[in-house]
């Protein structure tokens, strides 16, 4: 053993999931933001640390996350994306070694209750099952900005079929022309430089997109989860020239038929057993032909899920 | 060691987060409802299972299963509480044995895809995420339904104030006359047996209790999470005549204002951490005056989470 | 709706899930407790803040959780047990309104890790899945303590049958005599009034308990998981007089035999698919003959699960 | 929007967390291996399936769960890793249009119950907190195996220090030469592709990583965690000749000294709180001087994480 020696290869530290929620009150009418933040940083200046406990060019992860906060209030929050982009902007420049990093953030939402027949000023019922996702990538001295969803749950309990697969000693699946299509919908898109540059409204791209993917759910009669999850890419950025690509993961949650004949019952689509595991999990990137691919940009980021 | 001897006591048996996943599909336009459900049964005929592994009237929880699928076809799904009614009907009935049993479900609600402009068919979004309840206890002969929600979340960002308590060595808290109020509602309400009887819509009265909720939860200045507690409380019973008594657990989900002092910020109120524990806990009943108390309706139903 | 009115019925609160951490280091050869407490209080004298808002009696629960912390350096945590019994003493002869209560605490074990051959000073892995249980009572007067487990999850690939269950138009089970039967444990046990007031060592009574469940588990040849259930608590009593009575829940952890045929293999019990949901849940009660039952001792604690 | 067009990028699909659990036995003493797998093709044939719907090529992800169930007879699970291999060997061979793949395994582990006095035969009790990691990537034509662990928890409530980083107007963090430090490991190992081709012991190599990595926890004094993160790497390459690389994702989960003053109290590092978030994020990769890197390895593997 005694030849063997090691190096340092990729690495990054940061603090995770800062619980940052951003309360605007200017007005009687408040405006919530909540998020979990979390930011890392990358450079090569950090080996020290690794290799010998140096911890003199180590931005403490404490210091991130008061940084974190204080952004909140000094930067504001108009957008995940925004935020996130001052955040990263902030430890490039304020830290001559930091080199690069990923911010993060996933979103809460929050929608007004109605009191009294009218959306109430200050307070609010959480919505939705979906969290929104934001990140932010510095690298090679670029910088790439990301949006996204999480566990968007939706069913169509007809236009759904999956016929004409192959079959070998081990299948057993019987064809179908009908049947639940469910999954729960993590998605990420990746906004083209330019766009980045010019600035555009994060929020309202996000509500577009998310509409445009339900709609897609709802409208194609799918003949796999697969056409339908490259249906809804396609539509998103046909929706938003801003958008270079979208990457998916779709597990299907099936729906299995429960069988009542033994009860003298028919059972023509109506009861159905939802299961838990195993699952089906498709996974696609679509992209904008003509679009520069930026690998990098994806760097620690989950490749799907 | 030789003396003791020791008896079988309270207990049941049965199976457990069936998931049950119904589809009207009479006309084009599919209506869903989807259910985790539980059956259990008691009786004393059961003590030989436990006692000697005698079977011969141990209903299979396999068989409790079927039947629950079954149901869903037979009887349909018109609420959870009717279903349940149903279902707990059959198996004292059905064996006689059977002397009572708790028969659960949760309720995941799903709400149309806007697609083309309206309302889509046949496919769907997972909606919020409160879950309802419903329980059915079938216990010394009396049968009792409960209604309820878990995890319904709200905030707010004014009108929440926490003055004038005792303080003893241990007390370091400030006083706060305005302060983030936030809470994960669990409730659940006890029906009249009368009300049962005569039957009446649930469905119609679960929207309408969570509604009021909401309203009230909004519209009460707080001086502590115990005051809206009760009101909140007090409101459904005033709306409903059909409920005898609520429950509630309320987790006070603590914001605190992140001191941005060290920087040279102010924060009236803007910047906050939301933390995950240690959490506050409220927990009360309101009960109609002049209903009859019933707690064995409540026979092993979390006595308030 | 005028004439309806309503009162306040049972109600507690407190601080939930402090994450208490307590290091023993009088000598080089460390020690640690690690809890996650619960505190909360009941008496007549805090309706008023559920009524009005008027919080002059409540006892903020930031100062019981400055007391949780407080008391892990005054008190110690010489078992999970006694220092709930201080804590709740505590708060009964501190404050005079204050009349009972429920205190609980979950502990999380950790073994030493062997380096250089031997267990280390100061360095720890946590070990096992299960979590141990407690629990301290007051209420009308009495105090009563209660221990526990949770998630204890154990699995026999053999010596486990289902077998002389009635059969109805739902059944569609299959008989089996040899089955894998597994399991994930949730105990509770009262511990006799007269054993607490003279005390014992609550940590060598918790180990020999689990060492107790599980020998019981694996020498039963079970015909059903009652059996098992029942024959555990059995074994618990008779090992220790200080128990009164312990109450189970297990759920029935379905391992089905995977369908090979269709491949042309045989499947003699060597491949199983773990199931999820739905799951058998038994739960029962196991009692000390002649030692009196308190109903009181288990109030707001969940019945089984 | 008309000029828009958009491609296919890189996607794979297929059957995710098969829970197969594979009993060995062929004698009274019988073996448990307890497995969560998922098995996922990608091919340039699949891509009709994304465009148009076709799935004349589409192995069904129901095809590769029952594959996975068949294996567990057929080729049996000497360990993880092995198994894996021939399932992706198999998908392979058996469609000439599947190019490559991903298949992934998690393992629970089970250890003997101890009754009257010896090791049961067929009786086994959940071990340990951690989750073993095993992953087998297909992909240009050559073969990769990934080990690994998750949730291996560990804690040191002495010889650690975070002193000397740098401070900034949101610095305000203090130095402390004394602390606990904590964290949950995942990490995982590449082997090198001459060792998977000689084939060895992957149970055995398996234990003995985790013990390594315990006994450099427990031994190392730590200046940061970055040093002990780097220091578990090297020494795990070091003792294995099989290991290219080894990547770290390590929380750093914080244990506040308690701040007993208020109450009079001493707090020489004795009562702390347990935090769940923000918590710092470590990762890290180590690399063997001289071994070929082979980033098409880690093809959708979380990076870290």
């Amino acid at each position: 053993m005694t030849d063997v020696t090691v190096s340092l290869g990729a690495n990054k530290y940061g603090k995770a999931e800062n619980r940052v929620v951003r309360i605007y009150r200017d007005t009687p009418r408040h405006e919530i933001v909540d998020l979990n933040v979390t930011s890392q940083l990358r450079g090569q200046a950090f080996s020290d640390s690794f290799l010998t406990g140096d911890n003199s060019l180590i931005v403490a992860t404490d210091t991130q996350k008061n940084t974190a906060f204080a952004f909140a209030k000094e930067v504001g929050i108009p957008s995940p994306e925004e935020y996130l982009l001052a955040l990263g902007e902030h430890f490039v420049s304020e830290f001559d070694w930091v080199e690069g990093g990923l911010w993060q953030a996933e979103q809460y939402e929050w929608e007004r209750i109605t009191a009294g027949g009218r959306p109430h000023d200050h307070s609010f019922v959480r919505r939705g099952q979906a969290t929104r996702l934001a990140a932010v990538q510095k690298a090679d001295g670029a910088t790439h900005v990301i949006g996204g969803i999480r566990d968007l749950t939706v069913l169509k309990s007809s236009g759904s079929a999956f016929t004409g697969f192959p079959r070998d000693k081990y299948t057993t699946l019987v064809e179908t022309d009908d049947r639940i299509m469910a999954t729960s919908v993590t998605g990420r898109w990746r906004f083209l430089p330019d766009a980045v540059a010019a600035g555009f409204d994060y929020n309202a791209l996000y509500t577009e997109v998310v509409d445009v993917m339900l709609e897609v759910f709802a409208s194609v009669h799918s003949l796999a989860l697969q056409q339908t999850l490259f249906a809804m890419g396609k539509a998103v950025i046909e929706a938003r020239p801003e958008i270079a690509e979208v990457r998916f993961a779709m597990p299907n949650k099936h729906h299995f038929v429960y069988d009542l004949s033994p009860f003298g019952l028919d059972n023509p689509n109506e009861v159905f057993y939802a299961a838990d595991r195993p699952y089906g999990l498709i996974e696609g990137t679509i992209a904008r032909d003509g679009a520069a691919p930026a690998p990098e940009a994806w760097l620690d980021i989950p490749q799907f899920v």
